[in-house]
């Protein structure tokens, strides 16, 4: 059974709709290589002749408005494609556009409709459910979109809380830093999702349809160990081993409590791509070190609360969180991170191949 | 601008959820028609010859369970005419399906979506907006379903809250025993909201697509004043007139009150629709007195709550229903109307024109 663990709804203080800074930074500095990958790849041939419906999914939206700029800047693609390429001269002959926005059945839908964008030029519809399974019907989507998303595992690993496995993570919530066997058990869950989720998209994409996946990876050559969003947890890490120290939170807790995340290198994700067999792969690049500071109190609350909830309690949500915006580590209102073992950017565009 | 009051969400003693039992009963009771009006009137043969997506649409859904039953109904009917028509011979080349289900933009979609049930055989999205617009992409859909959903309209008319106009509906709630002109502005909104209905779903539908749509109306050759919905909104109406003569509620925030529901007569319904212009009428007919009990406090308060709130604060609910629950003239756990100008039920069948 895999496990949900969605960004915070609403517009509280600790929302991710307020705490969405740095994804929306990660996913605008990729929007220039988003517009061409559409224009130089997508073969409105393979569409129907008469304009039709153009079907777009983003898979793992959360909420607004990050969701929304994108789309735009995706429609606008498409559409200057459809306007050279089909000759078409009024806005009436485009094909008509529908959104579905994805994410879990636990994700505020409720907040992220309310919010929709008014003048909006689609169709829009809520889907919720896990990318690493069917969402769609068969070969009914043109184009997919997923931002900064598929580092979400579908679960935990399970020799992470198996105190006789070489795997056993103790006093840590992630693999940074840890045994090679800690890595191995994180990279082979991820092989396993990622497969299910190219395989699903294999199946939704109508031949010819585009995919652009933005990704937290790691640098080339290096291991797991060696990772990526460490750094990013570290302050929640030693802000919960702090709350050990001090008899706030029991031993073994903190030791079965592991963040189900985890970053590929290059290599490790072309693999999988080439193995899931339905897709050609036209892009797979690094597009530099992630613009992630150390996250506030409230940005690490946001993505991190509702697996918090489940797995430490309601009730360590307030003194951890009161405690980790008083962490000197992050000064103020966080530094920037510069580190050579941070997580980097995959821009990927894949296209499903013809039958 | 049309105003949106959704029925009251979660599942909570005050919801639809625990409150649609006379929903329930009444849609169950056009289940065989339903059944009947797929098997006997869908043309496999419009369809792409190669099984494709079935896309279906609930418009007006709430929340569940009515949604889930109906839609499992319609995909069970659906399907016995594709091996009956198709002579397929195994569920594999059934064709995919795809349920949207839509209600307004309040509606509790975080809700639905938590109670889909989970051993659905259809893909699954929730679509946020008004059905007197447009929802869909041009020719998506193959059937449309609401049930019990197209009385309300989509704003009240201006001249009821107009003391200048003949149409001016001092002391009353609803058009019952009101004057002629109180009834004809009704008339004319639901005449407008009906219209855009069908325009949008005649633009929706695929050619040969089916729509069948249960409908409060009224008896046949009566006028909009002898109606139908007022028996179930008259406790509600003299409770609210009761807390004006007790001095809990000004006279004129109760004058300028009105409920935006409306139930035609079958003679105005099918002008309307055939003034559309995009469907031939396979079945109009009464199916018979709807099954209403006076509503319980609970039961009127799950679909009223959040037009009560708008129009006269969040402060008198609870003690208007609390004086409603106490009210002699509902009797315990409410008792039938039994009354010739109560509101009937319409099972309409239309068929999309082919092009």
């Amino acid at each position: 059974m895999a496990e949900e663990f969605p960004m915070t709804g609403g517009d509280g203080p600790n929302s991710y709709a307020k705490n969405s800074n740095a994804a929306a930074k990660a996913a605008d500095g990729a929007k220039a290589m988003l517009a061409a990958a559409i224009f130089e790849n997508l073969d409105i041939e393979t569409l129907q002749s008469r304009p039709t419906t153009f079907r777009i999914a983003d898979l793992g939206c959360s909420v607004g408005p990050n969701t929304f700029f994108q789309v735009d800047n995706i429609i606008d693609a498409v559409s200057q494609k459809y306007h050279k390429k089909s000759k078409v001269q009024s806005a009436g002959e485009l094909p008509e556009f529908q959104v579905y926005f994805s994410d879990l059945v636990s994700n505020d839908f409720n907040y992220l409709f309310a919010t929709l964008p008014r003048d909006r030029q689609y169709f829009t519809a809520g889907v919720p459910g896990s990318f690493h399974g069917r969402l769609f019907p068969e070969a009914s989507l043109n184009f997919v979109y997923s931002a900064y998303a598929l580092h979400w595992l579908s679960k935990v690993p399970d020799e992470l809380r198996d105190i006789n496995s070489p795997a056993f993570n103790k006093g840590r919530i992630l693999y940074g830093n840890a045994p090679y066997e800690v890595g191995q058990a994180y990279s082979a869950q991820y092989a396993k999702d990622i497969k299910s989720f190219f395989h699903a998209r294999g199946q939704e994409l109508a031949p010819g349809g585009l995919m652009v996946l933005l990704i937290l990876g790691r640098p080339h050559g290096t291991l797991p160990a060696q990772n990526s969003l460490a750094p990013y947890f570290q302050p929640l890490e030693s802000t919960l081993a702090d709350m050990v120290n001090e008899g706030l939170l029991s031993e073994d807790k903190f030791d079965s409590f592991n963040l189900p995340v985890y970053c590929p290198s290059v290599e490790e994700l072309r693999d999988l791509i080439e193995e899931s067999g339905c897709f050609d792969i036209l892009t797979l690049e690094c597009i530099g070190q992630m613009p992630f500071s150390l996250p506030s109190a409230q940005g690490c609350r946001a993505g991190t609360e509702s697996i918090l909830r489940k797995h430490l309690g309601d009730e360590i949500i307030e003194p951890l969180f009161d405690r980790y915006s008083k962490n000197k580590n992050i000064a103020g209102s966080a530094s920037l991170v510069h580190d050579d073992s941070m997580a980097v950017g995959f821009f990927v565009l894949v296209k499903r191949k013809l039958l």
